[in-house]
């Protein structure tokens, strides 16, 4: 998506060689008319699906997640990443690793609101080593939902989450692929 | 806000006397259609008031955030509960104490993202204590924005901070206030 990736080259920080900042528009501050663009694209790709609910993972999938549902007129449903006092004992859990924060948290659904009927697209922000959109499809398997596909802002395609997923069989539409990215700047596949 | 009020009578669930559960709709399940609705009201309530950015915190405020963001063509931030690697070390903090889970975090945003020319709506899903609120209003004094009020979705009216922050001198507009509720429902102020 054009858009995006103009975005990225003009607002995006690449760090330490691995971490893309995007803070100014995706993930901290949201550029909530970028997301209207985006949730048109995700919109496009996957209008003939029948999507009826939209996972995504909190914190930074919530906002894409949200304008998204909007086009599919559907409800959002966010995984939590502990639990708290307020979900009930009857959730749907995965484990996910964040290589960003260095730990390893369960991630929890109530098992209210995925059911056989369900067919769901998954948003998130971004795609590296696939451990939160593993966890997230663990879930919608463990719940009987179909799994239409995910729709994802930004793919790091350098690292091994996309083709780890698509090989098992995963449809993934990325709106940016980085296929490499330096101090110098980002280069999209 | 009566749609609020009924969804809340129809789907909201009391727990242990002053826990009221709307993951349903509100906080974990989003409704959007029922979000567009509350981002109008929002947006009638504050319109005069050149809102520039709206801040929230994370989780469960973003997704309310991000559709009241679209009535005000404004860009949302939400303030982060823990220090990330992503995050720069340059920013504004405060701590925040969760009665929900029962722990004291610092909350981050950015010193890039607000500055004294801003006009900040705090947006957020409850307010019972005030904690979060009061944590936000004070990283929005730090920057030396102006903060024009704040738009919550429930508030439970029977506890205290709602009267605290008004008190101060806080504009606070709820559009579900809750007088008192028990396992046998709830009543609205």
């Amino acid at each position: 998506m054009q858009l995006l990736e103009s975005r990225i080259i003009r607002d995006g920080k690449v760090k330490d060689g691995s971490i893309l900042k995007v803070d100014s528009f995706l993930n901290h501050q949201m550029d909530i008319e970028l997301f209207g663009e985006m949730a048109k694209e995700f919109y496009s790709l996957f209008a003939s699906e029948n999507v009826n609910k939209i996972l995504t993972i909190e914190a930074s999938g919530i906002g894409i997640a949200c304008i998204t549902a909007q086009a599919f007129h559907c409800p959002v449903i966010f995984a939590k990443k502990t639990k708290t006092k307020n979900i009930a004992g009857d959730v749907f859990t995965a484990k996910v690793e964040s290589f960003t924060h260095g730990v390893t948290y369960d991630v929890v659904v109530s098992k209210e609101f995925l059911s056989p009927d369900d067919r769901v697209l998954i948003i998130d922000d971004f795609l590296a080593n696939g451990a939160a959109l593993s966890g997230l499809a663990s879930i919608v398997k463990d719940s009987g939902a179909t799994l239409v596909g995910a729709g994802i802002a930004i793919e790091k395609a350098f690292q091994p989450g996309g083709q780890m997923l698509r090989e098992k069989g995963m449809r993934i539409e990325s709106l940016a692929r980085i296929k490499g990215m330096s101090e110098n700047g980002v280069e999209f596949c």
